[in-house]
């Protein structure tokens, strides 16, 4: 019967020698309606996935990116290279017609906003097509988008855990804890075993950049203190955020508040305590604990995610699913 | 010549099956001026110490605690009871005229405090002649006392934190992370590997007790959020804390607040960049960082520590020598 | 059209618990043709399992055991009690006519090796139905049998490793690593994370429990030295193995001798370099590498398995497949 | 007094950016009778070494290498340089009349043993004046001597296990665990947390060239198998030794072997259980157990180090102290 026929999707991933861009390959190739039909690197092509990143099994040789042979072989794709290496492959890819989905940096805020925190842009052009890539806050917009921006693992758990509070919030400050995956897969000083094992400690504590997502997507009234922390630990990522709301508001209106906002939401949990990272660990789901500080009137939002997955790749193939038409969470369960 | 013969201080260790108890013998034992008389143990009454904490080569074994006993072998006492249990064997001690540090939350707050945080105190009378054992803040008491309470480790990172900034404060958030050893030695689901490990996530986000420590110390004019977090990790804590100064402070202010607080104090040391707890893991050394966020005008101080050192048996030793009027800082270099 | 109708099999998990009876029932859950019907356990009764385990979502209560009533809701068992506490409840079922899989020791080995190296065995007369849960090594009896015990972790990662070997071995020494949820759910002293973290040790030098297994599946003509150790992670237990053969082996030979007995294994995997554990992590693959020293003719072998997943709950549900006539993967990849 | 007067040497200590190098400044800089004289660093010149390393803080700025300034300030080095780099250091120092302790390979093993497992040599003519720096087994030649090979950090742990069965053994197996700190301060793929985290795995199966120095002391008559693994730790190295003895041992024989071996040994233990490695960290001693497993008759022998101390700077220092005619343990208690 014709209706039992599922067509398949072929989808490249770029950058696939990276953390994120490995997941995403890993994740493509287990989907029922994706085909994982090339895998490029910069530097690592002509070595196989499954050498590089043994456990995720993807027996597949990287090979170099061509823009001509991606169009031919793929419909969509995933983009996991650094920002401002992503941005003219992105416009390569755009020109020939294939959705994409980008992982970094490059396309998840305005101009303004990246040249403030990141360089000139290198394909500004595009940003006008870009949808930010968190489907509980811009559903929607992404199934129809072209070109979606996935969004950074901080914002991410950021952002979920203060979206249903925007209009009722006086300030916010954000202190997260991730793990080294986040740092991504470069070795150095920074991800040595030896200086992250038995260490905490915070870094670009003066303004890092994924601050930018969510100035973006909060708007300049709130005020907001963002500040990352290493934790030793390999994927998962925890924020702890503290809002002083512009009026009190009660626990029954806080719960209510993040019941509405995020009931049917798939990929979000309402927790009854404070969730640890491990909960979420090789998963696309956010796990979500607010409350009021009795003493204070704060509200305390306590967010948990794999950076990896929600906060880079299962939240790539989610957008992708939107933006294919397909079952949203398809492939991440 | 007389002047060369150093009299020597016998010390009693109660509770020494404990970390912080194991740690604070070992320390006195290898301490030039005093020496280790006894050291006892409640349910481990019997085993040698080294058995239990090899790596600490206390070659000792362990008594039951008789105060008769404790009194005839010893001049001071450094109890590691819990709290609850510390009270009676403190005042057992002080009516028998020793010196006494008690490194439990026995002795550390008014009764008020202490009833709302805690549970009904077992020696009020003797509330009035403790002192709050963290020499950066009371040194001249603590050379004049008795009875010294050993802080907690949460609040010794905390408090030399925001100590510099009172009477500066709107309000302070504390986003502390504390290494497993803090929970201390009980075999718990909380303390299994298997939970810690790859994990981070906040607990007692509604009212930690080393809230008390804050409030009392601080004033209740500052409104304070204080909320802990478990990190994977052995021996170490860091106090991330944000400050909404009363009014706006430069960066030249801030370190100048910093540099009078601290200037000769041998134990907390002033960085230009975040610290790690790596950095003064089995040292009784403090190490802060305070910035001014540019984009709001927040007040950000980073503050680490060992939390069995300076957090619990080191901060003790160092209330001990001045106790006895020893340099203050002998035998934890 | 009725080929269409799957039949699915009704499966309680006892003991679920415990770390290997809870992995056990979630993949059963996530199974295409198995029903998790209920899940038991023994102190933890009345609790729900997705409380217990956040990550592995089965929002499923925990019951009360009940052999009548198991018997009524179900068609096979998973039984994840400890050793000496699972013989009378496999007693119960099998009267009862479920097909059982026991996760313990007790249907392990034979009577009298049961019984010198744990206790006297509640149910020998069950004895001679039980076969070895190791499908590379008894599929076919697998297949036919009602009870199946699950192979302990340390001998299914050691077996795999020295299978091949069989008849070629003089002897054997296993030098094993495993991580600590091996050593089950219970807080002790063992299992505490300041006791592991920066730490490995050796332990049981003088014989651990599991070398029954290896005796008895490999035969007393092989002398074995087996020796555990703790390692500082979670999931994940390598077996070094170093066998002196009996003739000299070329390495050209040895990889046929791998070859040839796992050829076809899904979940047995070959590799050119030795495997790590996180290779295997959440799989229910064993990685083996095989070599020759060149210095001295010694054969060594890597070995590497998730403990949880072929070293206990994921084995077990192979083998429940084979016995239930299903594919012998499904669930499992 | 005359004899009060305390002579200090000057030491220096050149690759003090490295692991190795940077602990044994900072146990020369707390030496009673050393004093740090300068310190070398080949890429970090003009850093100061407690910016790269907070937690020894030794306030000392990296110069560049100069033999002439090195001889003018020194009477003593310690050299930290790679293996290659280190002989021609050496060569320049020696010919300036400095005491040399080396921690590299370069003079640990005869010029046919380095090149068969390194290179060639580049100063073979100084290889009969080093000694090899393992006091346990060489103390008079160490006492006399003007150049000193500190062992490697694998050896130090098996050959400290091995020593007292030496013509005994039929053949030997080390399976060796070492913390990431002993593959150095270089950020490669290996040493990437996300590398380390969760894993172990052996590595260099075929021939590590530690072996180099089991066999220049052991004698080549006896057959080694060794094998290092690489577990999540930092600072620790366990090596877990089965030997295969050429004629039947008691129990009793064996402690009275390791007893006589190693009796006024201030830094070796004999210990009754198995040592973990977090007992012996942060310090010289390496801690030993051995035992006969009745089964087979086969001696195990666990013995644990810190590969920074024991395994590499602590027996520098150790050596050092010998040849300057100072009490053996100084500085390193």
């Amino acid at each position: 019967m014709r209706s039992m026929v599922r067509s398949v999707h072929r989808v490249a991933v770029l950058g696939a020698a990276g953390f994120a861009g490995a997941l995403a390959a890993a994740i493509v190739e287990r989907h029922p309606r994706l085909e994982l039909s090339m895998v490029t690197a910069r530097s690592d092509a002509g070595r196989r996935l499954d050498h590089l990143y043994p456990r995720y099994r993807v027996r597949r040789e990287l090979e170099s990116y061509d823009p001509d042979a991606v169009a031919e072989r793929a419909d969509a794709a995933i983009v996991g290279y650094p920002h401002g290496a992503a941005a003219p492959v992105v416009e390569d890819l755009r020109k020939r017609g294939l959705k994409v989905v980008d992982l970094s940096a490059d396309f998840r805020v305005s101009q303004e906003l990246y040249e403030r925190y990141y360089q000139p842009h290198k394909a500004p052009a595009l940003l006008g097509q870009a949808v930010y890539g968190m489907p509980e806050l811009h559903r929607d917009a992404i199934r129809e988008a072209s070109l979606v921006a996935g969004p950074g693992c901080y914002p991410t758990a950021a952002l979920l855990a203060l979206w249903p509070l925007r209009g009722h919030m006086r300030d916010a400050i954000v202190d997260a804890k991730s793990g080294v995956s986040g740092a991504g897969r470069e070795a150095t000083g920074t991800t040595h075993f030896v200086s992250v094992d038995e260490n905490v400690s915070a870094y670009k504590v003066e303004g890092h950049r994924h601050r930018a997502e969510l100035e973006h997507e909060l708007g300049p009234e709130t005020p907001i203190t963002f500040t990352p922390h290493l934790v030793p630990l390999d994927q998962g990522l925890l924020a702890s955020c503290y809002v002083t709301p512009k009026n009190g508001i009660s626990a029954a209106d806080l719960r209510d508040l993040f019941r509405d906002a995020y009931e049917g939401e798939r990929f979000v949990e309402l927790a009854d305590t404070p969730p640890g990272v491990r909960e979420v660990r090789d998963t696309n789901i956010c796990r979500i604990h607010a409350t009021v500080e009795p003493a204070t009137g704060r509200v305390l939002v306590f967010s948990a995610i794999d950076n990896l997955w929600k906060g880079a790749a299962g939240q790539g193939v989610q957008d992708l699913n939107l933006m294919l038409g397909l079952d949203e969470g398809q492939g991440l369960e």
